[in-house]
């Protein structure tokens, strides 16, 4: 691997515990799997602690002078109800309303602000906006590590090493740690539903340290090295950026509706063309799917979603559910079929076709 | 792999003939290797030709009243001076020099211009600007995905295909060829030192029938697949984005002053910084270095170059080289230590120092 995929303090961490391959995000090595089967990496995720190298979760830093107007300019959230020590999920569009990503949002300061990124180079857009604006703004990258922490263990497990302040820590909030005579951001967030932190390491020293200390006192937890995990994931309904959202849809097809505020109050670009998508109503939507058939492959190009004849949609991203017994996927699907229970047919790329039915997310027993 | 790394229309192809693994440039699969050793493909790519899948080099086109105000003010380079039916290597940088990205520009027309990238989201810093700056354009990528023609025997079997206009083509000049009904852009290009073509295909559906077109004509030809190879590419003295050149550099580090005008007759972002630059003198140099010892290791951190005791730059991508039969790799270097024949100490991460002298680039014999 070359230095344009780029390492990251964990890397060795990592590869010394035997991950099974690595995915691209953000120019950087995300770990893809541990155990045999991502079932088991699964499993343990819902039962244990698991230590995750989401170093790839890159931060685009936003500070000066015209830093929150320029955030405020890239997301129909309304970010002025941002509190200092707060985390808000962001959708960012483009003039068209399509997305760019949908970062968390963290406010460190009055107008100091971190975009922990998915899949796309935030950095350049904020970089071309606020040059074309003449903002007094820095917009940089900083060396900062995010590590996860994910699983029901988590907190019992950050309080034996960090100390009981981080219980006090609310969901989507962040707080300070002292690590080895720095002060780290921990926050209560991560890309799981099965609860945890991630620590924002600034300090790629300190990273092996970091590594090594929640791994040794984990071992009591049963602490394993994990990643974001596909089945978790989809049961959950967590989206992902480049899976099943592009720069071709907009947030209310995503269905992140309470995330726009689109009764004029405040200004972002964008906003004219997503009051207009409102008023007409989208034509399509994120939608859940459960279809039977063998545990289905990996979906690598979105496979089509009939009713009769007619596709009515595509599905992006889709795995065998070991708790509902079956396939499940998450899909775009047309207007007019997209009711709970809704019968569809599956096209998986080995010509096999399997009848499913539509389902809300997060999947539910 | 998910959808979020997308697959090319030539994915298929390249993977019944063998490809031995991927990497990911601007969110798509890259193939990395067909033959045992990358020497194996270095010398077929010198002797013979090879078909190669750089679907992951994106088109970002911008077209429309403001397209060429717009990607002037991304260059240093004077686009006034670009034909229509030519390609230009235009650096991209930011308001601070910092290189963005370094892409072939291919002006189709009047205000319709293509920017063929490196590995990171351009569209987005186009976008960025042109929002910021209330310009008249359309940013967007196309879908186009090039397939090159690389090789000493490239020119014979593309005229044998499509015809001796093929051959009328000049260096970094492109033409139009007929393909199963359809009129599609070849220009003389590539990212090797080997010669050949690029053919920016336009239409996925068509992806197949011009892979297996090339294919079997190239069969008399000992045609192969390949991959940009890391051997040519280091020994030809040709540059990666992301490994020899980051945001943190600016184009005068990287030798690009041919590329950048720098007199106030043209208006581009980044010019007063550049300017200053280029007053006061880079510190720093893209520098070519031979070293001994075993074949080296891939580079995915820096190495440290080193003279004494003192660290004077770091070698950035490397490897062996069967012509030169010694250890050759790209490096940023020290002014003070920049000289041709320069002794210096390279430091792989196998703690293993070797000795090594500077050398410009390309290597020659």
């Amino acid at each position: 691997m070359s230095r344009r995929i780029r390492r990251t303090p964990y890397t060795d961490s990592v590869e010394k515990l035997g991950v099974r391959g690595f995915s691209v995000v953000n120019h950087m090595l995300l770990p893809k799997a541990f155990q045999p089967t991502v079932e088991e990496d699964y499993w343990h995720l819902r039962r244990h602690v698991q230590i995750w190298d989401v170093s790839c979760q890159r931060q685009v830093e936003i500070s000066g002078i015209d830093a929150s107007k320029l955030v405020q300019l890239m997301t129909p959230r309304d970010i002025s109800k941002c509190d200092i020590g707060q985390c808000m999920y962001v959708p960012i569009i483009d003039s068209d309303a399509g997305l760019i990503n949908d970062p968390v949002l963290l406010k460190l300061a009055e107008n100091h602000f971190w975009l922990s990124i998915a899949d796309s180079d935030v950095l350049l857009y904020a970089k071309g906006l606020a040059i074309g604006k003449g903002f007094d703004v820095s917009v940089k990258e900083p060396e900062v590590f995010p590590l996860a922490v994910q699983g029901p263990k988590a907190e019992k497990l950050l309080v034996q090493i960090f100390g009981s302040d981080v219980s006090k820590i609310g969901f989507f909030r962040f707080g300070w740690i002292n690590f080895c005579g720095t002060k780290q951001l921990i926050a209560r967030s991560g890309y799981s539903r099965q609860g945890g932190f991630e620590i924002y390491l600034n300090g790629a020293h300190l990273g092996k340290k970091l590594w090594n200390t929640i791994w040794e006192a984990g071992k009591n937890s049963n602490i394993l090295p994990g990643c974001p995990n596909l089945i978790e994931r989809i049961e959950g309904g967590l989206f992902s950026y480049g899976n099943e959202m592009t720069i071709a849809n907009n947030p209310l097809e995503i269905g992140l509706e309470k995330y726009c505020t689109l009764d004029g109050s405040i200004d972002f670009i964008g906003r004219e063309k997503l009051q207009e998508i409102a008023k007409s109503g989208v034509k399509q939507k994120i939608k859940g799917i459960i279809f039977d058939g063998d545990p289905c492959p990996t979906c690598s190009v979105p496979w089509p979603v009939t009713v009769g004849e007619k596709q009515v949609g595509a599905i992006t991203s889709a795995i065998w559910s070991p708790r509902f017994k079956s396939n499940i996927g998450l899909s775009m699907i047309n207007h007019k079929f997209w009711g709970q229970g809704q019968p569809v047919n599956v096209h998986v790329p080995n010509k096999a076709v399997y009848n499913g039915k539509i389902s809300d997310t997060p999947f539910k027993d």
